[in-house]
C-alpha cells in the first residue's frame, strides 16, 4: 500500500492549485509578480519569492510584464486596467470564487441588487462587488441591510440576490440569510445562491 | 365632480372580475355551474344563483356542460378531468392567483422543491400544489419545513422555492420566509418569489 503524504498541510484546494500555476509560470517566464500576496501564510509567500513569484501591493507598483491574479480573484475593472498596461495575466482565481463572481454578475445582469455576506475590505469581496457592477453591497451585519431596505421598500419594487464570500461559515450565513429574508419579504423576489466553499 | 359609488363594497378585484365573467356567461349560455362557491360571501352566491350561476360541490356533481373555475383557480389535473368530460370551461381564476400558479410551475420545472406559505386545505393552495407537479408542500408552520430539511439536507443538494397563498398577510410571510431561509441556508439555492396579492 502506498501512502501519500500531504506536502502542504493546511492549504486548501484553491491555493494548492494556484501555487502549482505560479511555480509553472515562474519556471516558464522567469520572474513574475502577483497582485497582492497569494495567501496569508508567510512561509508559502517566502517559498514562492524564492521560486521567482513576488507580490506587488498595487497595480501601480508592478514592474514585471507577467502578473498573476491570486485565488481571491479581482474585479473586471482591475482586469481591464491590467490589459490596458499590456501586462500578461496569469489568472489563478479559485474556481469556487470564479463561480461566486459569475453568480454576482448574473444576478446584477438580471436586475437584482446583490448582497454579499462578507468582509467588505477583503480582496475576494472587493472583486465580487466589481462583478456585481455597482449593484452590490457587502456586509456581515444583516441589520445594515434592514436599515437600507426600510429606506427603499415602499418606493419601488426590488429584487434581491444574496451570495457569500466563499470562506464564511455556514451557521453565520444561515442566520444572516434568515434575517435579510425577513427584512426583505416585501421584495418582488429574493434569490439566495449558496457560494460558500464546500470543500474546506 | 363625479362621485363613483362602489357597487360591491368589500369585493376584491379578482372576485369583481369573476362575477362579471360569470354573469356574462350565464346570460349567454343560460344556466352554468361553478366548481365550488365563487366566494365566502353568501349574499353574492345567492345573487349569482338568481342569475343562473350555481355552485357544484364536486366535479362528479356537475350537471351543466358549462363549468366555471373560480377565482381560487384549480390544478392542471382537475382542468384535465373537466376536459375529459367534454365540459366547456369558463376560467375566472384571479390573474394574481394565475401568476402564483405559473411561478409554482416554473419553479418545479427548474428543479426546485416548492414551499407554499398557506392553508394546505384551501382550494387556491390545492391548485398551487397541483401546479408544483408533486414537488410542493403547503404549510403555515416554518418549523415543519425545518424538520423536513433536517432529514434531507446532508443527503443531497437541494433547491428551494418559496411562494405564498395570495391572500396571506405580509408580516407573517416575512417571518416564515426568514425562518425557512435560516433552516435552508445549506441549500444550493433559495428562491422566494412574492406572490402575495398587492391589491388588497
Amino acid at each position: 500500500m502506498e501512502i501519500d503524504k500531504a506536502e502542504e498541510i493546511g492549504l486548501c484546494f484553491g491555493v494548492r492549485r494556484a501555487v502549482k500555476l505560479l511555480e509553472e509560470a515562474a519556471s516558464k517566464y522567469g520572474e513574475i509578480e502577483t497582485l497582492g500576496p497569494v495567501a496569508h501564510n508567510q512561509q508559502l509567500v517566502e517559498r514562492l519569492i524564492k521560486a521567482g513569484v513576488k507580490p506587488a501591493r498595487h497595480l501601480n507598483q508592478v514592474q514585471s510584464k507577467i502578473l498573476a491574479v491570486t485565488t481571491h480573484g479581482t474585479s473586471p475593472k482591475v482586469l481591464s486596467e491590467i490589459k490596458t498596461r499590456h501586462i500578461h495575466i496569469i489568472d489563478t482565481t479559485c474556481p469556487i470564487v470564479r463561480k461566486a463572481q459569475n453568480t454576482a454578475k448574473e444576478l446584477a445582469e438580471a436586475g437584482f441588487d446583490v448582497i454579499i455576506f462578507g468582509e467588505a475590505e477583503h480582496s475576494e469581496v472587493q472583486g465580487l462587488l466589481g462583478w456585481a457592477k455597482g449593484n452590490g453591497i457587502a456586509t456581515l451585519d444583516a441589520k445594515q441591510i434592514g436599515t437600507l431596505l426600510k429606506q427603499v421598500q415602499d418606493k419601488k419594487p426590488y429584487h434581491l440576490g444574496i451570495i457569500s464570500q466563499t470562506t464564511q461559515l455556514q451557521p453565520a450565513l444561515a442566520e444572516f440569510v434568515g434575517q435579510v429574508a425577513t427584512f426583505a419579504a416585501k421584495s418582488k423576489e429574493i434569490r439566495f445562491i449558496n457560494t460558500l466553499c464546500g470543500i474546506v
